[in-house]
């Protein structure tokens, strides 16, 4: 009989967001007048319609697939020249990074690349991620073969759990022992903790050191607020020897059901062979992504590009402000409810602490069962976030304040 | 210095549309004239554009996105019901074949699910392919480790190579020995053969018998005209014990750009542990896609509903019988040159024999340079399809005639 690769039945069963949906799914059967005025700020799912720039980019693409001469098969694996090209210009190097455009491969989702990435990576990495972290860092590991069995604590045997508190600001310091490949998301998912250069710098001094790579998840770069903050790990000296960045229009273009993200490889990094050979990333994702992809939809690949124009570029702004303003007002409110706030202000989530003495699901149930708001229990990402919960900024502005009123009214 | 994935080194550096690229363009540098008048048949991808059901549906969509009370975010990883279901019911159900709306999966490409299922597939399977064979099978296998060296002839150690030939009609017989995944292909990228009946049942008889995974890929089966064929592995008795399959809506609909695809996974589907267990597939292929894909835009899965609609079937009908009107004018030109030609009655693909003694890429080279018509040198594909070139029939009318006249001119 053929065989199937046990390490997925290594697998935790119950995924973070079924769980979530099956509770709420319970409670609103149970509850049909509460689950009226039921509010998600759950899942981190974009709201607000796509911007009309890249409406606007989006029809004439269709237009241009419904004429034999202007219509568009196969395109380039990795990305048509004209959206790497105004991604590795706007993104990078307007902003002082070195990046070429022929290191940029435009993906379907930052999910699939930081879960594809380890196609290309070897079985005997030493991998380090942050705990609490996001699921599929360490469910693709799982998958891979890179982790033991479970702990009692939920904890892979094998991985390095990096501790994410309120000392060190959420963002992990560098490990006193030796690691290969390090999860570094930043703004952070769930914490929205974003690290600022002295933290990136630490980390790419470890890497140089330890010959190590860091996996830069910038998913939520386009929500950082504070101007001192670096938006890309190029941003620092070194890092195009030690880090590939994974960047997506999800969140900044409101492209979630879209679909559109990307990559950057530079052609400076290099990993070793078993024998201990120093050989170039660049050519092994290239050719992963040339065999193992067909490219991104040509029309999605036009709407991505349009957020670049001054137009996209000032509508995704007016994007961006609507949910951080929404982060602003869920700040408050949590505050003004007595709880303790984190994040929310260079990224759209914010991370709470739940009164002492309630976990994570105790205050998921709570929320759920009294101010009918979904909200996403901070176990779920790992045992430091127990204790924990993360609130979505993703919503409409009147969803924000009704939530942020229904906090403050929350006897705990 | 973390490592990397040695078995991407194993790959073999060119590979066979990359290098196609090289000498056209070398050509074309060489001889503008002759430039002006070349035609492409090498690269199977299509040239007509989107049906216009489909075109109409991706506006809606389109405008769909631009209004916040209609806005699509996250869909369903593994596509949206009204999708799945309609592939289910009118690819499936409805020509007899049992298969649940939940056993299909929506996907971005044929070639990126054919890679992808190796992911819930252990390290031990004895894997066999046909020769000649489309090389994505062949070099994911060789990234996943589960090849050794290449030998002289191009072949890699511990694959499986099943001959085909003009004597099986190239269609491989299952082998005398063991083995435990196989990937079939019809009908057949590059030979343009289609397995009748007798052939799919020994094929399925053989996997029952030997608890061994069928890979069906099936990216063409909208190209079989004759009465007689199966259209679906699922049309065999057992097969849904044995058997995967993989369909497109690349070539059925136009969709190379537009991309979409899926696999159908039957819940009646084993393989086993390492230990000897049997498990089903279907909750690891739910557990891949749901964590490593987020699913295919919006967009792009209403533009393939679309293609079930009344309209939509008799449009995609008919840019298949032009492609297929293509491949019959093709045949006799090629025919009338003096050529041995297969396929290209229930496929897109002619696999044409060389003259005694002419090499593929002799043929390449030649055809190239006094016809100026790309084809793509069977050799690519396998050490078996050596001698041989295939011609893809997607083109518009009047280049499939005028390719037809310039094959009978040739001199060789």
């Amino acid at each position: 009989m053929a065989f199937l690769n046990d390490n997925y039945l290594k697998l935790k069963a119950g995924y973070l967001f079924p769980e979530i949906a099956r509770r709420v799914n319970a409670f609103c059967e149970a509850n049909p007048e509460a689950a009226k005025r039921l509010i998600r700020c759950g899942i981190g799912d974009v709201t607000e319609p796509l911007p009309p720039a890249v409406i606007a980019a989006l029809r004439r693409a269709v237009d241009e697939m419904a004429s034999r001469e202007t219509f568009k098969g196969y395109g380039p694996e990795q990305g048509y020249e004209w959206l790497r090209g105004a991604i590795a210009k706007n993104d990078f190097r307007d902003r002082g990074c070195d990046v070429a455009d022929d290191e940029v491969f435009v993906s379907d989702g930052t999910k699939c690349d930081t879960g594809n990435i380890l196609d290309i990576l070897g079985a005997k990495n030493k991998i380090a991620i942050s705990d609490p972290v996001y699921p599929v860092y360490v469910d693709t590991n799982v998958m891979a073969g890179h982790t033991g069995e479970t702990r009692e604590d939920g904890a892979f045997a094998k991985l390095v759990y990096l501790p994410c508190k309120p000392s060190n600001g959420f963002i992990p310091e560098p490990p006193k022992r030796h690691v290969d490949v390090i999860y570094l998301c930043s703004p952070n998912n769930p914490t929205g903790a974003a690290a600022n250069r002295p933290q990136l710098e630490a980390w790419v001094k470890y890497a140089l050191e330890n010959k190590a790579l860091i996996l830069f998840d910038a998913a939520y770069e386009a929500y950082i607020a504070d101007a001192n903050l670096p938006h890309s790990i190029y941003e620092i000296p070194g890092a195009r020897e030690c880090a590939i960045e994974f960047r997506s229009f999800s969140k900044s273009g409101g492209f979630t059901g879209t679909r559109c993200a990307f990559t950057v490889v530079p052609k400076s990094l290099n990993a070793q062979t078993k024998s201990g050979e120093s050989r170039p990333l660049h050519p092994l994702w290239l050719r992963r992504m040339t065999t193992k992809f067909n490219g991104v939809s040509y029309l999605v690949q036009r709407g991505a590009e349009a957020l670049y124009s001054p137009e996209g570029r000032a509508q995704a702004r007016a994007l961006i402000e609507h949910y951080l303003g929404n982060a602003k007002i869920l700040r408050e409110g949590a505050g003004r409810a007595g709880l303790k706030v984190f994040g929310g202000v260079n990224a759209p989530y914010l991370w709470v602490r739940a009164p002492k003495g309630v976990t994570s699901w105790q205050a998921f149930d709570k929320i759920l069962g009294e101010a009918n708001v979904v909200i996403t229990p901070g176990s779920g990402f790992g045992s430091k976030g127990e204790g924990y919960f993360r609130i979505s900024a993703f919503n409409s502005r009147a969803n924000a304040g009704e939530v942020a009123r229904r906090l403050q009214e929350l006897k705990w």
